[in-house]
C-alpha cells in the first residue's frame, strides 16, 4: 500500500496572530500525541507574485505508512482531541484532503 | 529564511490514464532537471470518506532551501522547460502556491 499523508487545511482564520499563538502553543502539543505519524510537514501559504491572496491558509500534512495505519490512528483518541480542538481556533474552517504518495 | 515549497496543482484532466502515462514518461524526465531541489514529494489527492471528488486531481511539491534559491532554480532554463511542457498534458489546468515550511 502507498504511503499516505492527510492534508489538513485551514482558511483564512479571523484573526492570525490569535490563531498562531494557539496552534503553537496549544494545538501542536495535542496533536503531536497522534500515533504512528511518519513525518509532519507544516506550511504557511504565501500570496501570488500578483498580489493575489493565497488560495488558503495554512495546511498540516500528517505522513502514515499507509492507509490503514491513517485511519486506525486518526481513530485513537488522542486523533480525537485533536479534531475536538479545532474548533477552539480555525476560525476560517478546516477541509480535509487525503492524497497518496505516488 | 525559511524553506519553501512550490506547490503545482493539477486539476483533474480530461483524460487521467492519458495524463498519467504523459506525466511518468515524459514530464517528470523534464522536470527532474530543475536545479537546486532539495525535495520532491508526488501526491495523488483520494475522493472523500463521503464519495466526494478529490478537489484537485495532483500535486507536486517541490522543496527549495529558501526563496532566493526556488527563484533563481524557476528562472533556470530547466525549469522553464518543464513550465512549458505543461501545455502538453495538464488538460485540467494547473495552480501553483508557494507556502513557507513554518
Amino acid at each position: 500500500m502507498a504511503r499516505i499523508v492527510l492534508n489538513v487545511i485551514y482558511d483564512h482564520p479571523t484573526d492570525p496572530q490569535a490563531f498562531e499563538a494557539y496552534y503553537a502553543d496549544t494545538h501542536m502539543p495535542i496533536a503531536e500525541r497522534i500515533p504512528d505519524v511518519e513525518r509532519l510537514v507544516l506550511l504557511k501559504a504565501l500570496p501570488g507574485a500578483d498580489g493575489a491572496p493565497a488560495p488558503w491558509y495554512r495546511t498540516a500534512q500528517i505522513f502514515f505508512a499507509d492507509a490503514a495505519r491513517m485511519e486506525a490512528a486518526m481513530a485513537s483518541p488522542e486523533a480525537q482531541a485533536a479534531v475536538a480542538d479545532l474548533a477552539n481556533f480555525a476560525t476560517g474552517g478546516v477541509r480535509v484532503v487525503v492524497a497518496e504518495v505516488v
